[in-house]
């Protein structure tokens, strides 16, 4: 089992800092909803599935500090600490979904006592449940490989952003495991660095042959016939099938796409938002310019420049080949099959 | 004028190097050769006008260095020199034109010290029809623009690249000089960074509005409506209009012509290589992959991590718009418009 991104135990949730890896594994204690809200926004855990299950544990910590037995007044301070935790980062639906899912405990259950030791077990649940997600989506993406296989994949979706086993990364380690030979092209994934220092590490742990790219060099591999797919992770999935992800996705679906070479995206159902109509309505999240000025906290340009940090681009549906998820494998038209998902779980 | 690349004075080049830019401003001194082929290689000057123009002095310096009267023996080490210094880099062809033309003189001249003079001045002589074919292909580049626009541009094209006024760049600042509305989207470059670091620092120099973005971002900014189009130098043109140049130019030149942008490439006569058929012929460069596993000699990448790092990267002619050259703006059927084009110069 690869190094997971939280521990929950004796009512505190552990996290291991992303922004340290690898060079560094520094564990994080909050026993605080807030701290547990800025490290979100920090992006020491990281993952809209992480994200997702942290934002979770955080709402019990937050309902744990709640005194006083008035449920009425209980129900309402709950719904702030459910709002801030869902504004921690606009983009993955994981959050606000972890949200509803702990607000809809709070309402279904009887006192304040009884309320938050449902909600423990309702982040718990959530846990557990994208662990297992992670598990499937990777057993049934692997299958769609073939034997031997070059894949190209962004950002770092293993167990670090999902606290499994992982959505791309989880897809590419499972063929490994059934003896496919896989060769990774991992993208760097400015600004962050996700690719370069979390991806080659999990991959490395892994055993998994991995070639270190920048992002810019994507587009050569791809025209030179050295990939044979790419595969990405999801913040967010449009019910039409547009994919919010890391910033750089998108020019990687369409050098994909112009070199006839399948783009698939792995993500558990509870990535998918059926509520918006297309990608258009995804918000994507602006990040302070300095992580584009500087590199690893080093200033690289010069001062007074301006730089933009958005931290996710869209991806049309007519770009991807196949959604890998839990419940099953979907192509298009995604608007009628993500439906037809859903509703079937 | 910007900050020139090199300074050619009482038999030394004087190189300004760039890998310390934009932070400290670094003189290095050469009277030998060698050392000039060194800096080639270490890219303490790079761009390729500017590479042609320091490989010309760098023959010079190695031919003064040579003892002896017997013309046959000097012309045999002159050869010498001139293999070594097209050696340097093998993608840009400004190298071995340089050198062509310098082994040229050196045929066409009499003894060893008449030979030396000339070769001087051959020297002297690229490094001015560099500066003046930049600025005449900037002019005529500026024309093709509107009044109001936003320009992507890749890596660095200005003065440090060019020994002149820019390519790219040039057509950039030329339009900004005609008091047209130009802002600029600079990628940020990786792994060098030429963009960050001078780039950025270029149009600051020339108080032209820029937006820094990492290498990644291009695609959100122009799926979104918001470049009018993408302008970037060239390394090498072969004569059906197929575009070496800096790693991450066929990506934004798929991106470009996806979204309907048009995407021009700036480079004076000295790029076309009409010798070679298509980029197919092209060598590129694959350069230490240390720069990839690092940022800045700062390691980002986990010990043990393999890293590819291609230099450059081949756009064939189908998504070029236009190749701007000093003698004229060449468009579709490339093969035959460029044959005139040099035919007619």
């Amino acid at each position: 089992m690869l190094v997971q991104p939280l521990e929950w135990s004796n009512g505190k949730l552990r996290v291991l800092d992303q922004t340290k890896l690898p060079h560094r594994k520094v564990w994080l204690d909050f026993s605080d909803c807030r701290g547990v809200a800025t490290a979100i926004k920090e992006m020491r855990v990281r993952g809209a599935p992480a994200i997702g299950v942290a934002a979770a544990y955080g709402i019990a910590l937050g309902a744990m500090a709640i005194a006083g037995r008035n449920r009425a007044a209980f129900l309402r301070e709950l719904d702030f600490v459910c709002d801030e935790m869902a504004a921690a980062r606009p983009t993955a639906v994981n959050l606000s979904r972890s949200a509803a899912r702990m607000r809809a405990v709070g309402l279904s259950s009887g006192g304040p006592e009884d309320i938050k030791k449902a909600l423990v077990a309702e982040a718990e649940k959530i846990h557990r449940e994208e662990r297992e997600a992670t598990r499937k989506l990777s057993l049934l993406g692997a299958g769609l490989l073939p034997n031997s296989f070059t894949v190209l994949t962004h950002c770092n979706t293993g167990a670090l952003a999902t606290t499994g086993y992982g959505t791309a990364f989880g897809v590419i380690a499972a063929a490994h495991e059934q003896n496919k030979k896989v060769r990774v092209f991992a993208t760097e994934t400015r600004p962050y660095l996700q690719g370069a220092r979390l991806t080659a590490w999990e991959l490395k742990e892994a055993g998994v042959p991995c070639v270190l790219i920048t992002d810019s060099m994507a587009g050569y591999f791809m025209s030179r016939g050295e990939v044979d797919c790419v595969i990405v992770g999801a913040d967010r999935i449009a019910s039409n099938g547009d994919v919010a992800n890391k910033v750089g996705t998108y020019t990687l679906a369409v050098l994909a796409t112009e070199n006839g070479i399948p783009f698939y995206v792995a993500a558990p159902t509870s990535s998918v938002d059926m509520s918006i109509g297309s990608g258009k309505e995804i918000t994507i999240e602006q990040r302070d310019s300095r992580e584009v000025t500087h590199c690893q906290g080093r200033r690289i340009a010069p001062r007074g420049v301006e730089a933009a940090n958005p931290a996710f681009d869209i991806t049309a549906h007519i770009y991807v080949s196949a959604i890998i998820t839990e419940r099953g494998i979907v192509r298009e038209p995604y608007e009628v099959k993500l439906k037809k998902l859903l509703e079937e779980g």
